[in-house]
Parts: structure tokens; sequence; C-alpha cells
């Protein structure tokens, strides 16, 4: 498959003996996409399912970075190792991450018992979830004991992301708004621990009470239903005829998880040991109702579902005369002539063979 | 291909006779993507291509639903008529909208020039950007002059909606963060028109400067490639084979826009005119340098790559006997025994007819 499956070998070999230059090597060819990323996520496999994956979210400026800058040392000295992935918006025009969050991040980044990498978003829009939840697979295969996905941003893409997480931390500052806000973003959904951030700062206990107010609105049956739909069909859901997302489960979540609302201030480290502790608490609450189990399975469903897609388009838009057949088209359907349906259509009605996987060594 | 061809003649002989019963029926329809939707954009596809479609986006509480019933009014004032999109994050547990965006829009509801339309977000992640997008096609189609597109929040989705607008105002507020958490956010690169609303507040000058600055770091070349990238490929993009951008035009973008940075206190309509004044502009330099076409020719490439993955998925996931394979291949990819890249390659053999369209008619 790859073009060069011998030093691929030697990667894999490299990565399994746990050196870091491999880990930093792998995550680059899977975070390119390049030639063998898929080869090497393949080979990884086997080595997932042993790291606890946190998510971390927030609106712009809830001082997410520092908080997982915490939450790492705080790992690091309970004597578990930690690998971080961080989306970062990156601007057209900055060309690279922000100083001010690596800066924070240094400080735990020369322990090798730690490992941060910054994903930039780019152009990368449709991808960026699939890749980050790849790389997180990487860390989790490579032996890290936790592995804290952070995301900037409080849109869907983001949510996403951090919902695919085993456990979600939602960070929030009395300055980003208010608990209506939190809930208009679609945070309150995601959230399994919702931590109120620069607690010293006025404001701070209003926003923690609305936030439990709000909370106890939930009602217990619809969180057990978040639950169990978590993570599955990422890619599909919405769509009309989406993978079966394992239902019947619901009997599990009988008792249901009410997250909780901390106060920390990040900065200096106030109220990370109760962070931890409620994460160790929501883990045990997934263990006991299986639905740590059920996450997997919703991510391996997903998985293959992404895969299939990213296959699927790689054989109709990769065929140069496809492309071209739809440049030859773009007139006629500007002029009303026929339709993006009709044109679809036809697209699917000459490509079968290439969909069917036929394109290379069957005649036209 | 409908169930019921001739009441859909109806409506869209009601559509074109301008009922606005028949265009909240379409809506509802196309939004829910029921039976027949398909067919009714295909059928109004012909009609589209006559509204300015213009974004509106910015972090959560920079009062965006205020501006639009302020440019709703502004545009009626002036003989214009105008449909709004407004995408509405709702929230599981309040299970609608929530009423103070709603109570400022009444105000401009009444009046048979206006359309406005609240489009929940649900569970539809990854169909929300193509549900906007189909909407506004239907109220281009029905015949509104200006077509307004209000996304809250500041993820990439929402990014991405905004961005299949011919025009992209960023609205923000000294509140929602400085320059920087902006640029983080990934709002600088899609601005055609920067609004720092709420102007009257302290830090809206300091904002407005900020803005100034960084827009001047922003170089010309790479602003021309924004723009002839624009709404391509939305669902594609990032992926290692994509249907071509229609690069070339670089040339065209030679005399770069630089964003305006407005201020504005949409609650009283300060600065309402101006920015009706910046989009006209900047629907002129659209015009004058090609860009205008080129987007609605990357809308329509978009558009059929759509219609195509949902055909594909439906294709696939429809298909019962498909989807009860993948479940029986979960135990096999949790315990590593195979991984969801083989399953996947498995699955995309089996599924060969299927996928070419042959699934329905053709024995196994």
């Amino acid at each position: 498959m790859s073009a060069a499956p011998a030093a691929s070998d030697r990667l894999l070999a490299d990565f399994a003996a746990r050196k870091p230059a491999a880990l930093a090597r792998v995550i680059s060819i899977v975070e390119n996409r390049g030639a063998g990323s898929a080869r090497l996520l393949a080979a990884l496999h086997g080595a997932t399912g042993h790291a606890r994956r946190i998510g971390i979210t927030g609106p712009p400026g809830a001082g997410k970075s520092t908080l997982v800058a915490q939450l790492v040392r705080a790992y690091r000295s309970r004597g578990l190792t930690a690998g971080v992935v961080a989306v970062d918006p990156t601007s057209a025009f900055t060309g690279g991450a922000l100083l001010g969050d690596r800066i924070r991040m240094e400080a735990v980044a020369l322990d090798p018992g730690v490992y941060i990498r910054s994903l930039a978003t780019r152009g990368a829009l449709g991808g960026l979830s699939a890749a980050t939840r790849e790389i997180a697979d990487v860390l989790d295969a490579y032996g890290f004991d936790r592995v804290l996905v952070e995301t900037v941003g409080v849109g869907q893409s983001e949510l996403e992301v951090a919902r695919t997480a085993d456990s979600c931390v939602v960070v929030l500052v009395p300055e980003s708004g208010d608990a209506i806000q939190t809930l208009k973003a679609g945070l309150m959904e995601i959230a399994d621990v919702l931590v109120v951030n620069k607690a010293d700062r006025p404001g701070a206990d209003r926003l923690r009470a609305e936030l439990k107010v709000m909370l106890q609105v939930r009602s217990g049956p619809r969180r057990g239903q978040t639950a169990s739909s978590r993570g599955a069909g990422t890619d599909l859901s919405g769509e009309p005829a989406d993978p079966p997302e394992g239902g019947g489960a619901e009997g599990a979540h009988g008792s249901s998880w009410v997250p909780p609302v901390l106060t920390a201030v990040a900065a200096d480290g106030t109220g990370i040991p109760e962070l931890l502790g409620a994460l160790d608490s929501h883990h045990d609450y997934l263990v006991a109702t299986g639905g740590l189990a059920e996450q997997r399975q919703a991510r391996l469903r997903a998985r293959v579902a992404e895969v299939v897609d990213l296959e699927l388009r790689a054989r109709l838009w990769g065929d140069a005369a496809t492309t071209a057949w739809l440049e030859g088209r773009l007139a006629a359907m500007d002029s009303g002539e026929t339709t993006p349906f009709d044109v679809a259509r036809e697209l699917l009605k000459r490509s079968g063979r290439l969909l069917a996987g036929e394109g290379d060594d069957a005649p036209r």
C-alpha cells in the first residue's frame, strides 16, 4: 500500500519502543494525512484503549490552555503520563500558533512523560475532528495514561471534537457571558464537568449558581440519551440514513450523571485537585454503567464510516475525468439549464465502476 | 420521484405566485429533509441567483439578531425585500428558540416583504451548513432581494455557513474579547466587513484600533486567495482529493478588498447606513473582480459534491444488511483483532453494487 513499507516498519518499531522522535513523526504523518497515514493508524489500532480521553473546551479566553497545563502537572505528580492535542485555529496571516498559550505549555514540555501537539486548523475544515481523533488514537497507542484534547472555540465542529472524549470538561469564566449564553453555545449539553475558571473575579459565584440551576432543570432520562448517543455517527448524524447508534442501552444509564460545577483559578492551581477528583468519579460512573464500552464502540462505528467516506471521496474526486466533467457542467448549472441534483445524479451514474472500486483495473 | 408529485406541483405553483404559506411549507420540507425536498430544490434552482447573500456572524452576545433586525428595516425602507435564516443552536432542554432574540425580530415580522426563519440545530451537526444554504436558496428563488444568514457561535461549522454568503459581516463587542481572540476564533479571515457593535461601551475604540492594525498586517495577495477559494468544496476541504477549486483566477483579485472596521449601536440604529454602504461597496467589488461569479460556481460545485455525498451515504447506511454487518464487526475491532481500516475496506468491497446504485434491482 505505502510507498515505503520498510521505512514505515522501522518507524513502527521505534514507536513501539517509545522513542519520542517516532511519536512526533507518526503524528506529523497522521496530521498531514500523508502517504501511509492509514497504514500507520491501522497498525497502531491494537494498542489503543488504555488512555482515558478528556476533552477540554469552552469559549475563547476561558483559560483552557492554562487549565490543561495544570491538569498535566497534576497527573505527572501522581505518576501518570499525559498527551495533549490542542486544536489551534490558525489565522492565514499569523501562520502559526499564538505565543501566549505555547509559553504556558512550555513549563511542562521538557518532561518525557508529557507530549503536547498543537493542531493547526488551516483550511482543513471538514478534516479537523477526524485528524484530532486520529492523533488522540496515536497518543493512546503510544501509552499515555491520559489524553487531553483541548479545543478553542464554541462551534459545532469543536464541540464534536470534545464530545468524542470519554469525559468532557467545559471551562467558563464570568467574562464569557451568563449561563444562558453557555446554553445557547451548546456547551451545557456536552459537559460532564463544568469549571468556572478565574473564580476570584467578580461574577464567578453568580455564574456558578446559574449553572447549577440550569443543571437542575435538565431531567435525568435526557442525560442518559446524551450519554448513549455520544460520539456515535459523528460525521453522519442528522443525515437521513445513519449507521445505528446502538440504542436500547438506556437502562444502563438508570442512575444518571449530574455534572458537578467546580470553581478554579487555573493560574495558581486552585481547584485542580477537585477537578481531577471529578474526572475520576466520572470515569468510575462510565465504567459502572457500561458507558465507557459504549463510547468506544461508537467511536469505532464512526471511524469506519469516516474511512469509508474518505475512500469514496478519493475514488470520485481523485479521478481527473470526473472533476473535469463536473467543471464542464458548471455553466449549464449557472444558467439554470440543469440543476446540481441532476448533475449529481449524472455524475453518480457515470461513476458507478469508480465507486465500486473498479476504477483502476476495469476498462471504461 | 416524490410520492405525491401533483401536490408538489401545486406547491411549486403557489411558491411561484409568491404565496407566503407556500414559502413556509417549502422551507419546512427542506429543513426536515422530507420526501420531495431534493425535487423541490431542483425545481427552484433555475429561479436562484437574484438575491445578494449576506452572512452575519460573531461571538454569542455580540448583538447579531438586533443588527439583523436593523439591517432588514433599513433594506425595507429602501424598498428592498429581505429573507433571514437564523441558525439557532437549540439546547436539548429548552426545546426551542430563546425568547429574547425572537422578540427583537417580531418588530419586522409582520411585513410581507420580510421572512424570518430560525433553524434549530438539534442533533443535525453534519447537516447544518447544507440545510442553511438550501434555505438561503429557497429565499433567493422566492425573490427576496437580500438573504441574510445569521449564525450564532464562532466555530468552524458556523463560520463555514457565513463563508458561503457573498459578503460576510463579523459583529464584535468589547466584551467578547480583544482582537487576538477574534483572530484565534477564525473570524478575521472570513470578514468582508467588521462591525464593532455596542460602540458606546468602554473598550470599543480600542477594539476598533486593534482590528485595524491587524488588518494592516494582513497582506494583499493572501486576501485574494481567500476570496477565490471561498465556499468551494465546503464539505470536502482538507481531504486528500477535493474537487478543483477553480484556481488561476488570482489575477482578477489584483486590487484586494480591505475589510472596513465600522462601529454601530444596533439597538438604536447608529451605524446601520454605513454598514449598508459598506455592503454595497463590497458587492460592487465582487462584481468588478469577477468574484461574485466565482462564488456562485464554487457554491454549485460544493452543492453537487454534497448531493453526491448524501446519496452515497443513503445507499450505504440505508441498507439494513450493511449496518447489521458493521454491528457484527464491532467486537472484533474492540478486541484489536481487526481495525476500522480493514473493516472499512471489507465494507466497501461487499457494497460495490450498492454504491454503484445497483442495490435495488440487481440480485446479490
